[in-house]
Parts: structure tokens; C-alpha cells; sequence
């Protein structure tokens, strides 16, 4: 009977080798994967590989084996040397192994050799790679970028065959699910294959990256569509497809001059983590006393829950109790909080970050929940990431209107505490809103188009305006149609402002056509609604045109005219940036760089209205032609410009 | 004729000259005054006096005078020299001359000897007084403090013999207005009499400081009451009192521990300040050449004023034009800009203020305006006050609900662009605003207390959060009453967060008896009301309590007891703030000093609750004995704390 199990065991253990194998394969080195398998005794090694070349030449390997703490591991390998093992305090099952590569160690396949005390042996084979390009190359994203965001699974289900995965070994609820497009949270069958396909049409919008949502595999009994509940932090959801077509993606993107950028969760897992059920040491998880009452809750445990008071970070009045309920409070009660402050998940987290830029050769990270985890470990995080790729970028996420956290976060900011995250860029939630009320709102002293002025005139205290990320919306917020209660012409002003002012631009895929969630505004499920010709059948194909209204293809028209004209404006990309004070419900705002000049003029005026353009004169446009980037008309700058009804004017010297 | 016309001129000069030196007379020194109207020929030099022993050697002198520009000036006096003689370009009744006053130079009288091409001489008396205390000896406020502000004609009438003053001099219109109570925006005759009558009001109540609007002579046609359109900078408003009864409300004050803070204006002046008519240099005011004209339209020029868009100050966008529209715009069409980007004008500012500080021995100065003037200027008007008065304070005044500019300003603040206002003390707009809308509001989690606690998290921004003034209603602003909607209890619990967060406190009179402007509410006059009581015959008197209602009394016990506790309180002061985020409609702020923790707790239930102390018990209170300071209870520190309706709970474990 034991030897029964055994043999049965190590049939498991083999084809979930090879499935997870498959799913790790690399094109560029396809051809030593036999090999490798064949010497795998080992249920999980990770990072699954490493690189030669690195600055860093520290490796630390998480080995995770029945009993595997009994054994002891070597090496024999040419400029790779054991530095240190080290035990959970929590289960036998793991080892943690820091490796120090050193500039001689070749790349190529060695052999790590684990023995215990009775002559029992396992041997892992572990590959180190070339590096594909030189650490430099690794460009990340900045204000010359306009970037896609995407809900992957409502985006195009570009192969049926993933709609019903396979299933995953032990208690794996994956397979349970099935697409339900009627359930708006539910998957609906989205995938990478849908968004190689469909570069072309994000290209031709005129945007330079695409960021997915996360990609990785969230083995959740709901809202798995997400991405934000990963179970496994090195591998793709099968439901989205394989490392490979994630590759290929980011080479086709490559190919078109675009970036990838990945979502990444360093504040927490999903409740079924692999690791969940067995957890190596007694703080791999914050407050993980509380797992098992709250894994049988299911999310209804809300006494594990973060109290989302961010400020802690900053505050220096903040009680212990608030900054410790802030930091190590669980998102949601369904994903644990992990901590930072062990240093093995320190670790574990920083070079998962770099496994997958050297991977897919990412062009940048969105870091999810940026205030939640550690900050000190946030920075050391990011720290490391730019040290390894100096002219990549990191854009951490800070849900606040408040530009005294947007700064602080920022690398280069003149804290008081002397923080520096490491973090090149911050999301601008302050502008977003601002730029909405501004259009919004009536006109007064204090309200509309002034939100907009004396918003970016906070700019004077960022460490780097233009290296923070604007955005139209996003996945968590009412569609910007919908906020700006469903009036085009205030949609094309926001869109235009957010496009030209300095910053690096975000716009949520399906803005374009003006999708919205009037039906039930804020409602997740209907926010990242399918988009629309991304499924077979669909009525109405935003790709075609097929059935789209007026409106929808005028917007998209629109839009493309506006961000192929960013692509290659330097004004816009480095530009100075000159704005008046709103008059007569107008705003001028000026960006120019050399001979380009780009105005951008929003007018709240319903009936014709001229403006006297003396008072704008330093900006040396007399005399000079213009064009109108949307309509193509010209016009000569004189004296006054009229101005017909409300809307955006976007003006450029470039003919 | 023209002999008879020369009599004439002398003897009016005479006269006006003794008018003067009598409102300058000093009682430390008039025994010396006969002497120096006896060689007065001049008509004005500003300053007045001045003084040996001060850290800058250089003094300017302005001489206004008939065609003083013909004439040269000499100094015999050892120690003393001229360094340079400048006159206007716009006038020749100016000489300025820059006088080194030298270590040697001892305090007393000496001649300034002017003479012309035709051999004619004039001949001023000067003088140089001794200074009356050290530099160091001028304490400003600071977060011990607790200043009640007042405008004076509104306060106390003690006075009635100059509530119809003498006329002035040349086409002056100070003499056409008289006294009516019935008016809100005409004089109602409150003078310095009456604030020096009532010091010992204001110092039971558990004030340290008083700031009474400026003093100095307004003598404009409309709306003079409030001070702010001074038209001499070196005379206190006849209808106010005189320079004496000042310098006695100072010596009044300190004999209480007390201190007097003056209301500087630096940015502009009176439309009938005395050198409008004749304007030394063609850039004395800003906008200079629209003058004549705006004076005709009196104030209805409103292409003269300023943008307002004070955001120009740090906007690194802000157009050319915007700046200059704000900082050279007047205030209003009836207040001159000064400019002080002439130097003149900026070393007249500039020893204006340092001869108040010395001449009444001032505990403080709080500018108006202050992001209007150059701001360059503006930190040399600081630096140099603060230089000659290390100990002393300045706070200016920035309207602005953002906490980038509020600290902007500070001195020490880490600023991007490397300015430094060398400015202590900032006024928190922002603060007063959301204390008012944290207690209001009803609790969400955005809304209500959250606004209390995430507003004091902005601390970790200044560089001295405690140096900034905080204030629970001005002047300008409603009544802190009327923007609670007349809720007394709310009005308690707004008083206490106010006295008790970690800042210099402000109050505006009348708040202890729930003044209000409800009837027409933000409206000047009505805020600005007479305090009952400072009239003879008022049916009311807050002095003694005579027809004040219950709620009243009952307000001005709470207030009393709140600043008496303050006064004394080295936590309020000094302390640690530990404060905890707002839950089940309960906000606690915790301030610690040694022994002394005072613990603030804002509770909008309307029911009995019990709040579970545990959570908080890194405070360490468990088992101490804390006393309510308003009611006197006291009650013992345990595992919960019952809380039996809304409203603020102030404790101390000073028994």
C-alpha cells in the first residue's frame, strides 16, 4: 500500500512538474527543458531560474519539499557558492538557500543536491540565464507614454480553448468556474491571446503601452476576474493564457515601439495562496493567527481587515495601534496581508519583481495598494528593481486627493522624515477629480475651470511633475462618461487636459467609445463591462466600427487624433508649460518645446465669445499659423481668437 | 501778499508739526521735546526717531519738504555719517538719506542741517534714543498662547471725547465722519481707552495675547473702522487714541504677562495716504500711472486690482502676466499697492515695522496680505525684523484652505524653488475649516472627524507645526457660531479641538458669548459687531453678565475654564500629540508633557456608548485618575469609557 502511494505520488509529482514546467518554458531555451525535468526531485523551487549578470550577486532560493528541512543542500558549480540556509519556524517543508553568484559563474544548468541524514537524496536542477539585453535597455515608461489600461478578461476572449481550464492540484477551486458573461463578476473569458490580437487597434489609438491587470493565477472561489487574489506569484493564470503568449505579447508590443507593463501585488496574496496551508514561518502573513477562522468566514472576518487609515504613513501624530491596524490589516479579509518584515518574504517579493522585468522584458510595473505594505520595505523594493534597471519606472498606487501623499511617495521628494521611495512615479488621483470638477462645475470664483489652474500650480512641490501618471479612470472608479454624467463635449475636454497636461497619461480601455456604468454607477462588475466586438457574436464591434452610435465613433475618433498627436510631440513629452488664470470661463494652458507650441484653450461658454489675446502675448504666437489638431482647420494668432461654443479648442504650430 | 502768505505757511507748519510730535510724544523722553520743535523746519522725516544699539548700522531716512531736493544735508554728530543722498524721481519735496550710525554713536539729539545753491538752510532735530530693554527680551508668541483678536472700534468705546477728533491737515476727510452705531460699516467709536479698560476681561477669559486690527490713522472716506487703509504709517488714528495710550496698553499688557501684537499692512495703503498727492519716485505705488483716474472712480476702477490668483506665488507654470496681474494688482481700487521692489519704499517697510516693535515694545506682529507683496521682500522684511528680535514672532496671513502653501510660508520650510520667508508663524485656514466641517458633518468614512484626523496628519508637511496659528474665526470670516448653525454643543467641541491641537491659538471677541451673524450672514459689519457692553447704555453688558442669556454665560464659563487650563498647560504647549483615527463617531486626541496628558475626546453619538479603552492603552493611562477640566469630575482610567451624549469631554491628570 505505501509503495503504492509512493509511486503514485511521484506520478503526481511529475506531471505537475511538466505542467508547471510547460507553463514556465522559455522560447530561448526550450531546447535543455528535458534535461531539467528529468533531474527535478523537487515539488517547487523559486525563482523557477536566475540570470547571470545581474548587480546583485545574491540569490535567495525558496525550496519547498515534504520535510525538506531535514535535508542539507550543496552545490558544485563553477562561481556559485552556498552562502547561508536557512528553516521556517512554521513547517519542515521548506528551505530558504542564498546563493552567491559571482561575475565567473557561467550561465547554464547545475545541480542542487539535497541529503539528509539517512543517505536520503534529491537533486533540483537550477538554471542560471544569459541575459537577453543589457540592464540599460530596459526602458520603463515616462511622460512621452500614453498608456492602455486593461481588465483582461473583459477584454477580448481571443481563445475558447482556456475558458475552461484544466484543473489544478490540491482542493484547486479553479476549475469549478465557468464563464458566465450574464454575472458581472464573473470571468468572462478574456485573455492575452485577445490583447495580441488586438495591438494593432491600441496602436492606432495612438497609445505606446498597455498595462493588464494581473495576470497571474487567482485560484478563488469569486471575483477571480480581477487578477488583484494571486495564488501563485510565478505563474499565469491558465484561464489567461501561458508565460509564452505573455511573452509574445510583450515582443509584439516591442516590435510596435510599446511597453509592457506588469500589475504587481507586493501588499498580498489571495486566501488560497499556494503556501496558505502551510506557511513556512509564524510571520509569513500578518495577523496569521487569524487565518483559519477567517478561511472558514470567507471574507466575513472583517476584524482582520486594514483600517485603510493611510495617513499613518505619514502622520506624525498616529497612534501605534492605527499604524500597526494599517499596515498589517488585510486588504480584504480574502487576501492575506503579507509581511514585509520577514526577511525571507522580503526577499521572496524583490526578486519576483525581477523575475518577471528579465522574463517578459517588461517596460514597468504598476504596484498595486502602494501605501499598505511596509514602506521602508517598499523602498528597498524599488530600490533594488532600479538599481538592477536604471531607466525603468515604477508607478505605485496611492488612492488619494491629497497631493501631500502623492508627493511624499515620489523618488526625489524633500521629505521631513527623509523617506525616498525609490519610486519614480505616483498616480495623480488629485488631477483626475479635479480635472472632472473643473469641467463639471460652474464657474465661479472658486469653482470649475479654477480646480484645474490651482490644481496643477500644486506641481511647484512634486519632486518630478512629469513623472507622475495621470489618468481618465480606471477599473475602480465610475467611467469618466458616467462622472462627467454623460456630456461629450465635457468628456473631450477632460480627456484633451488630461492628454496635454505634464504628465505621464493613462485612459481605461473602452473610454474610446464612451463606456460607462450609468446603470449602477460605481458598480465594479459593470465598470470593467466587455468590450464590445471582443467576443464572438457581438452585436456591436468597437474594433469594425460595426454598430457603434455616432457619438461613440466620433469619441473615437477623437481620441485617436489626440493621442497620435501625443506620440510625437515633444511639447507635450518635455515641453514647457505655461497656463493663465481662467477668465470669462476660459483656461489656456501652453506647453512648447523649441519651435512646437501646443495650446490647449477650454471654453465654458455656451454662445460665441471672443478673447483678447494681448494679455497672452509673452507667448510669442502673433502672426504665427496654427492648427487645429482634431478638425485639421488653421488659423492665423492675432489679436483675439473667437471662440464658438463650449468645448476644447487644441491648437499646435505644428502644421 | 507773498510775505503775508510765508507767515501764514510757517504758522500752519508750526502747528502741524506740534500736532504731530504731540501724538509721537514719549514719555521717557518729552522732557527734550521743546528743543526739537524749536529747530524743526522740515515738514516730516520718517522715521520719526530711531535708535543706537541695533544690530544694522544703516538708517534711511525720508525728508518730505518743499523742494528739499534742492538742498544738501549735513551731520555733525560723532558717530553718525551720511552715506548717501537719493531724491525722487517723481518730486522734489523728498530727500532720502542713508545715514551709519555707528557702535560709538550715543543715544541723544543732533542737527541735520539742509542747505540750497542759494544759501539757505533748514535745520530738523534728530534724535537717537537709548533702547529700553535687549533684543533678546522681545518675546513673541508662541504655542503658549492664546491671542484674543479684536477690532477696535467695535470692542470697547472708552473714550467719547475723540469719538468726533480734531481735523487733519490738508483737504483731510477724517473730521466729516462721525459716530453711527446704526451704520456696520460706519466708525461706532470702540477705541484703545476701551481695551485698556478691559485687559483684566481679557485675562480671566485665559487669553496671553491681544491683537487688535491696526491702529494707525485710516483717513478714508468709507469703511475706515476697520484699519486696513492706513494713510500714515507712523500716526495712531486720532479716533483710536494716541501713540501714548498705546504704548500704555503694551505696558499694561506685559505688566499681566501679556503681549501686544500689531496688525501690519505691507502690501498696500489708504487711496488718501499723505504721499498719494505727491509721490517721490514714479514706481512708489504699483500701477502708479492709473492712480489719478482710479481716484476719480473711487474704488470702481476695478482694472487696477489684483488677480487674486495667489497660487502665482509657487505656480512654476504661472504666466508672466498672472503674476504680475497678482502682484502688482491693488488689493482694491481704494488701496494703493506699494511697491516694494523700490528699495526705498522696501527700507521704509521695513524700519516702519522695527520702529513699532521698539517705540511700543511689541510681542508680535501679524502681517495682512501677506502672499500679496513681493514675496522676495517679504522674507527680507522678516529676516530683518528677526535678525534685530530673535525671540519675537511674526505671523502673516495667507487665505488658503491648502496645506502646500500654509507651508509654504513658514520658516524652514523645505521648499522646492529654495525660498525662505523666514516667517515663524502661518495662519491655518485649513485647519479652522475642517474642525468646523468635522464636527458638522455627519459621520462617513470621508466625512465628520475624519476631516479632524486627517487634517492634523498634514503635520508631517511643516516645518513647525506647532508655530502655526490656529483660530477659530477672524474678521473676514463668519461667526464660528454661524457656521455651526448655532449649536452650542458643536461650537464646544470645535473651541476644545481648536485650543487644545498642537498650535498657537487665535480668538476673535465675542465668540465667548456666541456672537453671531445669522441675520445676513458672512456680511462685514454684521461679524464686526459692537461687543455688548462697551457702550454706555448697553442693555447687554458681556463684562459683567448683565442680560446675557444662559447659553451665553454658560459659553463664557466653558471658554474661561478651556483657556485657564490652557494658559498653564505645558502639554497644550509643549506636548506630544498621539491622536487615534475617528471610530464609531469618536475622535480622541491625546497631549503629553511629563507627567500631564490632556486628553481631548469629540463624541457624535447622541446615545449612551461605551468605548472599549484597550485599544488604546499605549497611552498609559489605565488606573490613573483624570480630571473633566470643565466640570471638575474626575473619574478613574479603566477598560472602557462611557460616553453619555455628544458633545466634547476634556480630561487631565492634572488634578
Amino acid at each position: 500500500m505505501k509503495n503504492i502511494l509512493k509511486i503514485l505520488s511521484i506520478c503526481v509529482l511529475i506531471f505537475v512538474t511538466s505542467c508547471k514546467e510547460q507553463a514556465k518554458s522559455d522560447s530561448e531555451s526550450s531546447t535543455t527543458n528535458a534535461s531539467l525535468v528529468d533531474t527535478n526531485d523537487i515539488e517547487r523551487i523559486e525563482p523557477p531560474n536566475w540570470w547571470v549578470g545581474f548587480k546583485s550577486d545574491s540569490l535567495q532560493l525558496l525550496v519547498k519539499h515534504p520535510n525538506i528541512s531535514d535535508y542539507e543542500p550543496s552545490v558544485s558549480y563553477s562561481g556559485v557558492s552556498i552562502q547561508n540556509v536557512s528553516k521556517g519556524n512554521n513547517s519542515n517543508n521548506y528551505l530558504f538557500i542564498d546563493l552567491r553568484i559571482s561575475e565567473t559563474a557561467s550561465a547554464d544548468k547545475f545541480n542542487i543536491t539535497f541529503k539528509n541524514d539517512n543517505g536520503e537524496e534529491l537533486i533540483a536542477t537550477y538554471e542560471l540565464k544569459e541575459r537577453l539585453k543589457s540592464a540599460e535597455d530596459y526602458f520603463g515608461f515616462d511622460s512621452s507614454d500614453a498608456i492602455y489600461l486593461i481588465t483582461p478578461d473583459r477584454f477580448v476572449n481571443g481563445k475558447t480553448v482556456n475558458d475552461t481550464p484544466l484543473g489544478k492540484e490540491g482542493g484547486s477551486i479553479l476549475q469549478e468556474q465557468t464563464i458566465n458573461r450574464s454575472d458581472n463578476y464573473a470571468r468572462h473569458g478574456g485573455d492575452i491571446a485577445g490583447v495580441i490580437e488586438h495591438i494593432d487597434y491600441i496602436y492606432d489609438l495612438g497609445f505606446t503601452a498597455v498595462w493588464p491587470q494581473p495576470l497571474l493565477t487567482n485560484d478563488m472561489r469569486q471575483g477571480s476576474y480581477h487578477g488583484y487574489a494571486v495564488t501563485d506569484l510565478y505563474e499565469i493564470d491558465p484561464r489567461f493564457g501561458t508565460l509564452e503568449e505573455y511573452r509574445t505579447l510583450s515582443a509584439k508590443l516591442r516590435e510596435k515601439g510599446m511597453k509592457l507593463i506588469m500589475d504587481q501585488v507586493a501588499n498580498h496574496c489571495g486566501l488560497y495562496h499556494w503556501w496558505m496551508k502551510d506557511l513556512p514561518f509564524t510571520d509569513w502573513v500578518n495577523l496569521q493567527e487569524n487565518y483559519e477562522d477567517n478561511l472558514e468566514n470567507w471574507g466575513n472576518d472583517f476584524t482582520i481587515n486594514s483600517n485603510h487609515r493611510r495617513t499613518t504613513n505619514q502622520d506624525i501624530y498616529a497612534s501605534k495601534a492605527d499604524h500597526e491596524g494599517m499596515s498589517k490589516g488585510w486588504f480584504v479579509a480574502t487576501m492575506p496581508d503579507l509581511n514585509q518584515k520577514n526577511p525571507f518574504m522580503a526577499k521572496y517579493i524583490i526578486q519576483n519583481s525581477i523575475w518577471w522585468v528579465e522574463t517578459v522584458q517588461l517596460g514597468g510595473i504598476r504596484q498595486d495598494t502602494y501605501p499598505y505594505p511596509d514602506k521602508d520595505f517598499m523602498s528597498d523594493w524599488a530600490g533594488a528593481i532600479m538599481t538592477e534597471y536604471p531607466n525603468f519606472s515604477i508607478v505605485g498606487e496611492e488612492w488619494s486627493y491629497n497631493p501631500l501623499l502623492i508627493g511624499y511617495w515620489q523618488e526625489g521628494a524633500n521629505n521631513k522624515d527623509g523617506y525616498d521611495s525609490n519610486l519614480r512615479s505616483t498616480m495623480d488621483f488629485a488631477m483626475q477629480n479635479l480635472v472632472v470638477e473643473g469641467v463639471k462645475e460652474e464657474e465661479s470664483w472658486d469653482k470649475g475651470l479654477v480646480k484645474i489652474y490651482e490644481g496643477l500650480a500644486n506641481d511647484f512641490y512634486y519632486a518630478s511633475p512629469k513623472d507622475i501618471m495621470i489618468f481618465e479612470g480606471n477599473h475602480d472608479m465610475s467611467r469618466i462618461f458616467t462622472q462627467l454624467d454623460g456630456d461629450v463635449t465635457n468628456t473631450k475636454m477632460a480627456m484633451a487636459t488630461y492628454a496635454v497636461m505634464p504628465r505621464i497619461m493613462q485612459m481605461y480601455y473602452g473610454t474610446e467609445i464612451l463606456m460607462n456604468d450609468f446603470e449602477k454607477p460605481g458598480d465594479h462588475g459593470l465598470i470593467r463591462t466587455d468590450f464590445p466586438g471582443g467576443w464572438e457574436g457581438d452585436a456591436v464591434n468597437a474594433f469594425t466600427g460595426k454598430g457603434l452610435t455616432d457619438e461613440q465613433k466620433d469619441m473615437q475618433s477623437f481620441i485617436k487624433k489626440l493621442f497620435n498627436y501625443r506620440k510625437d510631440s515633444k511639447a507635450i513629452h518635455d515641453g514647457n508649460t505655461t497656463h493663465f488664470a481662467p477668465f470669462v470661463g476660459t483656461y489656456f494652458m501652453y506647453r512648447t518645446f523649441g519651435d512646437e507650441t501646443v495650446v490647449l484653450i477650454l471654453n465654458k461658454n455656451k454662445d460665441i465669445i471672443t478673447i483678447d489675446l494681448n494679455y497672452q502675448e509673452e507667448m510669442g504666437l502673433k502672426g504665427r499659423t496654427l492648427k487645429n489638431i482634431v478638425t485639421g482647420e488653421t488659423l492665423k494668432w492675432g489679436e483675439v481668437i473667437e471662440l464658438k461654443s463650449k468645448g476644447v479648442t487644441l491648437l499646435t504650430t505644428k502644421l
